[in-house]
């Protein structure tokens, strides 16, 4: 079987999900990541589109930078095309071109003759491949074409591969083809260019990109499109990491990825992309080997491979054993090993902090993400606390539009009461500069700590704005990333707590 | 074809997901939620895990709902076993009992041998079935058992539909079973069992759930479990909303579900489990009929199903043309139309609207999901917005641990200057009620607005506590929903210009 070549098209599918938008700087930290993983091909976006692609080309150099475009307009020379020339400027190695099959999108939306479109096909990829470029040709519509008219959709492809295109990819633009018919028309393709590398690009409005990528490959299609983390318009395109990992691990087939470097990316593709990830994503999840239930939980710790398909270190991942209410006390304890290395099940303290948990979660804490603040509670629990400050008084005026943001900390460290005054951009910024303006006179290492995420949960979202909320705080010190966790219908105070449990967590770190 | 039968676990597997629980009241609702969306079988939980379940069902009637447990434990006999004797009281038309399909998993977990394990299986249902109970047998691991040693899975199978189970349910217990394995192994089962009903229970490890359910109901399988929402441990359960669109609109197969309703289901639903629902689910997510790139939005404007696979109102969803940087013209005056009836493209304030769109959003703004601030931002651009207040001042104090939180707001409002002083449980609450407490004087109608979301998002995570943060604020009034935004480095300032947004709009609409 010939090798697999993935395909990420993050930079351009990606970008056109809700709520995502790439900066130049996004855009090189993103082709590096998914250059670092190993993925093969990595689309930079369209450079006729707008000034900051043609500038993302100008500055990339990479065998593995594709530019991607369209075939050229109707009633226009393609020597002459402002989409073609761009594509030639970007100066890449490889090219994708997108043109149509489908018969009504031919007549309907480009206002054009079956014959005209098979010429824009064959003479914009003829142009570029006569040019030197490897041309990647995309067919747009191609599953719904296929079914309207088998006939002409199969001549599109065939005009793209006799004028040069080197691979034919076939998208189920709409994303709702059904896995068996994906299957059989694939293989149809498969048979029929024996020459050419057959591709497959999947969308999700049906919920199966993954398995409909994975039945591309299982008739024959070596070369797979998508977004690493799923993003794209609508529902998404096809998840490259889900199918990454099912291609390598399930089907055992040979990938150029770096395996174990799957979750660090994802998780640096999502911050990049300022979301969160998606928990329950397969593999690289925070919670893909989660296991709450209590006897579950005791099954994994018992014998792993229970309710685990692969071992979460194949993919970088980890496990993790949650701490909720539902938690039995051998959770507890496996989770306080690592400080309290000879605690055991019957310790009357694990039952304590079993009890505290659950009143915590009441109150509306959560612990399930929040490691710092757990161990911070376990250890007041056992008694092995030893606050390194303590809060005497904090005050905050803010005032506006006079723009007066104004925080006082006063703390007490050891025998000494020490205050500070801070300005800031924000209460909880005015708070967090007094704060540490007090504590680093007493622990310089604090300067390295950075508070790097910051979300609000409204719990209890009937009581409006005098609800409960939870603040949860992820910081980073170069080293470490720690998350730590604060509630209080005041979401200043909330932040207060977060803060200090972030802090007092790096405090009692001894190096 | 036999008529479909869906099955949903959410008050079980859904349960197990990190980061959810439910009180009795919710999962009062969530039943209710299913049932009148036509869910067909509604599992209440396990009745012996803990006295909440037991009271749940004590207090729930319906001949849809389902208790969960598991076969009878070794060694104990069955009229004694305290796990089958709740289910009896629980006392329900339907019970639902798993036990185990894989020789390993006998030996291993159970350390039972392969016929204690039949025994245990063949009693259990007995026991229920012949006190007149319909048995549900879920068959734990049996994909995974299957592959170990086909013949005791299907023996154990073979047990329970002698022992009186009228439906056996294939689980992929681990959820990394290929689409097309899932296809041959229940078309073996299909063909085996011929008067059972076959069921499939799947997980989503691979990203696979959906595909793998209706590659069971193409290989015969009439009972398909899963959680409305795709809610479950590790990377979750198959997709029950999902699955429902695919198997009535893109297989046509008939169902009892009131599919118009699904949308609005799904977003409840959420709303009980306090989750934002994923914007990219397909059918019902918010995104899933969104278009945001240039030419994909003009495309689906000009001819709806160029990139929409079913009329997202056949679901209860609606087409969503989102206002960002990448929008042309036309997008805009498609969100004024409601507003400005006669405006067109050529308007010069729909390229001033697009630009102040640019404008605000490389500040952190996002109007994608903000209907409500975008209109009150564009009339003010187009010139017609009239404001129903001004700030005057606002003034915050807070200190801790005395625990003060004030808040003055004065308020201009024609030529009148209103203040007044709240005192809240946090800052932004002290904020809100002193808003409230001003305008209520003038506009008693906002009196019935109450915020149902708030979120907040730190957009430059690199300048920690200092970072811009946009906030979101969701508010209701009975008939209506929307959302606002504001953007600043001060989250107190931030969530003002969202509430002082909320609010405005509210007063906009003349009744």
């Amino acid at each position: 079987m010939a090798e697999l070549e993935f395909y990420d098209v993050t930079l351009r599918d990606g970008a056109q999900s809700e709520g995502i938008s790439f900066s130049e700087l996004d855009k090189k930290n993103i082709f590096e990541l998914l250059d670092n993983l190993g993925i093969d091909l990595i689309e930079g976006g369209d450079p006729s589109s707008n000034p900051k692609d043609a500038e993302f080309f100008a500055n990339t150099k990479s065998s593995k930078l594709v530019a991607f475009g369209s075939t050229r307009r109707k009633d226009v020379f393609v020597g002459q095309d402002t989409g073609i020339l761009s594509l030639l400027e970007a100066n890449t190695d490889v090219v994708c071109i997108y043109g149509k099959s489908s018969v009504s999108q031919v007549e309907n939306v480009l206002g054009a003759t079956k014959d005209d479109n098979l010429n824009m096909i064959g003479e914009s990829v003829a142009f570029l491949s006569g040019r030197g470029k490897r041309v990647i040709y995309d067919a747009e519509h191609f599953f719904d074409g296929y079914k309207e008219n088998p006939q002409y959709a199969m001549q599109t492809l065939m005009t793209a591969f006799m004028s040069g295109a080197d691979t034919l990819v076939l998208c189920d633009t709409k994303g709702a083809t059904l896995p068996t018919e994906i299957y059989d028309i694939v293989k149809k393709c498969v048979e029929a260019f024996d020459g050419a590398k057959i591709g497959i690009h999947c969308h999700n409005d049906i919920g199966t990109a993954v398995a409909n990528s994975l039945m591309a490959v299982s008739a024959g299609a070596t070369h797979i499109q998508g977004t690493l983390l799923g993003f794209g318009e609508r529902c998404g395109n096809a998840n490259l990491s889900t199918i990454i990992g099912d291609l390598a691990l399930k089907l055992n087939m040979k990938t150029n990825v770096n395996l174990m470097s799957l979750t660090n990316t994802a998780n640096a593709m999502a911050e990049i992309c300022n979301i969160i990830l998606d928990p329950s994503m397969p593999y690289v999840g925070a919670a893909a080997f989660s296991h709450k239930a209590g006897t579950h939980a005791d099954a994994v710790m018992k014998e792993t491979d229970t309710f685990e398909h692969v071992k979460p270190e194949e993919v970088g991942n980890m496990r993790h054993i949650l701490v909720s209410e539902v938690s039995g006390r051998s959770v507890i304890v496996d989770k306080l090993k690592l400080y309290f290395p000879f605690i055991n099940k019957s310790d009357p303290k694990v039952q304590d902090i079993l009890n505290r948990v659950k009143e915590l979660e009441k109150e509306g804490y959560q612990f399930e993400g929040a490691d710092a603040s757990f161990l911070i509670m376990a250890q007041k629990a056992m008694g092995t606390y030893e606050p390194s400050f303590s809060l005497e008084k904090y005050e905050i005026t803010e005032s506006n539009p006079d723009g007066i943001n104004k925080a006082t900390v006063s703390l007490k460290v050891g025998n000494e009461i020490k205050s500070a005054t801070a300005d800031g951009n924000g209460p909880v910024n005015a708070l967090d500069k007094a704060l540490r303006e007090v504590l680093s006179e007493f622990y310089p290492e604090i300067e390295n700590v950075s508070l790097i995420d910051y979300k609000v949960r409204v719990i209890d979202s009937a009581s409006a704005t005098g609800a409960m909320v939870r603040v949860s705080i992820t910081s980073r010190d170069g080293y470490r990333t720690w998350t730590t966790v604060g509630v209080s219908t005041d979401i200043i105070k909330a932040s207060w707590k977060a803060l200090v449990d972030s802090l007092e967590y790096r405090l009692s770190i001894k190096e």
